[in-house]
């Protein structure tokens, strides 16, 4: 069987380097001889090993009854799903990287891939090497998924790891972070949480069998994470984490939230560092799973994908078919209706004063402290209750400034 | 599609319980209407919701065409090996959560799925609730396993837990096992590492693609384990962990051994306590992936189960066919070649003289300390080198005798 990638870069490269490179692992594994036949790029490979399999016009791969799966590494929405659908259209199955493509497009890619009896997989869409998705679609699929957290991206992780181990300041992380590769020049979508909300709407579609869209995901990054936050987490023996945290709630909706947390280091979740992610998964029967593993990388993200081809090939055209619905309008809920509890950091004129209220107001709060503190800084864990009445009765105390609010997992 | 279940104890029980009261959950999973329409146990189930479905005849089962799938949750080899290739030569699919069966006979299984065009599955057979045999046949279908090692018995960990964490004895802990019903009357399988053994052959079997059987895998169990031991161990920021660990090694063979090993709190492994398990698997491409949750449990076990019966279902008689080869003698690396450190505690009448001799003989080593030892106890991780070479040095040793020696992983 032949395989055609769509689009050469870190990623489609590496997929094309170990299908290259693995002959005999590939057919031991699938069960028959396969091999990249296309690579479609519109740049120039001239001198590359790659040079003489690169073609510019999807019709010749779609047309090509030699190609049994397509590969698409090219990120983006378009022209990824026009290429995608076109060749599940003739029967060959589909293997995508793209999250951005999943989290917009896979309910018709899934359909076009049931009429025409072929598959669409996409492992390598969220955390890369580690194997969430065929895990959610098929070891747990005697579960009704209960919840779901996880460090969903390896960016952020790497630089709360340094603020916290090395007491580093946000800047000076992100910075080592561009300077390693880790992070993009417009840091935007890892910062700001954009690329973990992704990651979260495909993961909770699959969990609770309805699409998801980003924009549906209230989500908050971690600019606001400062070092007196860190120090006053480890106070708590916590550490500050960015999650992608989903559940079903006993109202029938969905919770789903990106945001930092502060985690318990008796959790697993914490000890979770660096460009690692993790997901942690529980179940009605099967309890807690979790799941560990680089999140990204050309290599991890590429064997992946491979994993996927394989699956296809073994396969062949017969149906494996992932599927999740449309949801109705509110099934999300709003994230103030929450419970939860709250750490607070914020400063006072007279903190003696504002202790007693605080105390008062939210019927006994968690004081904590943390080493040269300024006198007028107070810091402090509340009470599990909703959040909409939490962030109420922040408003109103009175000489009191909150500087930083981070939920408590 | 119709399921048989064989055997309803804890596991088969939770089988048909799941399929029962999941019908929802089941038809969107699998495509189809699914149910338990036999289960053959000898025993009498009179009055229970099983009663109209027991039969005591395998052929019943075995020649009726409505049946698709086959759960044997039998445990032990025989009947259970008669049964399941009955079933598979018939046609129909069989998933099993037996690791005795496996170890023993998962060849003879594969060849007759084979040739009928059926699946033979058994997730559950290692660690319960984890999906490592998915992960490690499907996921990691492109990499060269390099390594992999685990916690893969819930008993041992949660007694070396209870050892390290509330200083309790070995024997204090076998019994609180024992009470919570983790650990047999007889509790040798488990502590012994016999259990751990034959998990560590089934993973090495999938992992490098030959059949190992667990007499080939040097065993060391957790009953030489003491609580000086556990407060080495923290000095040197280490926990205790019953281990079974596989590699591939330069000389072409595969290292695999199950003993206690001192494991860095900086790993994620030694974070795992209790019942829990975890396993640490290593490819070429994908780096280091880590899965974690209940090894054992009879909800746990049985949703492992269910997610292979749903895999079966969907891919119907197209074949997904799990093989390994048997593999020439010689293959299994004698663990004595293996180079590691050893952890050493030991007794000395003159320790001053003895430490000197010992730095010398091993070219220097860690001593380790503890609060509270005898004045003629030594306890210390030598360097890193052949096995072989370290047991002949210690055993040269005049005036020190050891008592306790771990591996540091």
């Amino acid at each position: 069987m032949k395989i055609a990638v769509l689009g050469c870069g870190t990623v489609g490269s590496g997929v094309v380097d170990i299908l290259d490179k693995k002959p005999c692992l590939m057919e031991k594994s699938a069960g028959e001889e396969i091999g990249v036949k296309y690579i479609l790029d519109i740049r120039d490979f001239s001198g590359s090993p790659y040079a003489s399999r690169i073609v510019n016009d999807i019709d010749i791969i779609a047309e090509d009854p030699e190609i049994g799966v397509v590969v698409e590494t090219m990120g983006g929405v378009e022209p990824a799903f026009t290429f995608c659908k076109k060749c599940l259209e003739k029967g060959k199955s589909v293997v995508s990287s793209n999250k951005a493509l999943v989290a917009a497009k896979a309910q018709e890619l899934f359909a076009a891939a049931k009429e025409s009896n072929a598959s669409f997989m996409f492992e390598a869409s969220v955390c890369g090497g580690i194997p969430v998705i065929r895990t959610m679609f098929s070891s747990l699929s005697a579960n009704k998924i209960l919840s779901f957290h996880g460090i969903l991206n390896g960016t952020t992780n790497f630089i709360l790891t340094k603020m916290i181990d090395e007491k580093m300041s946000f800047d000076t992380a992100l910075k080592i972070a561009q300077e390693k590769g880790y992070a993009e020049k417009d840091p935007t979508a890892d910062v700001d949480g954009i690329d973990a909300a992704r990651k979260t709407a495909i993961l909770s579609s699959i969990a609770y069998g309805h699409h998801f869209f980003e924009d549906e995901i209230h989500t908050e990054g971690i600019r606001g994470v400062t070092l007196e936050d860190a120090a006053y987490a480890d106070s708590y023996n916590c550490r500050i984490k960015l999650l992608g945290k989903a559940d079903s709630r006993n109202n029938g909706k969905i919770g789903a939230i990106v945001c930092p947390f502060f985690v318990g280091n008796d959790s697993m979740i914490s000890g979770v560092n660096g460009v690692y992610n993790a997901i942690s998964i529980t179940g009605d029967s099967i309890g807690d799973v979790l799941l560990y593993g680089q999140g990204a990388g050309k290599e991890a993200t590429a064997s992946a994908v491979v994993g996927d081809v394989m699956e296809c090939v073994r396969l062949k055209k017969n149906e494996k078919h992932y599927f999740w619905e449309n949801h109705e309008d509110g099934i999300v809920e709003d994230y103030l209706e929450y419970e939860t509890a709250l750490y607070v950091r914020g400063y006072a004129k007279n903190p003696g004063d504002s202790l007693i209220n605080i105390r008062e107001a939210f019927g006994g709060v968690k004081v904590l402290e943390r080493k040269g503190a300024p006198g007028n800084e107070i810091a402090f864990i509340t009470p599990v209750m909703k959040e909409k009445e939490l962030r109420e009765i922040l408003s109103d105390l009175k000489d009191f400034a909150s500087a930083s609010v981070i939920r408590v997992l």
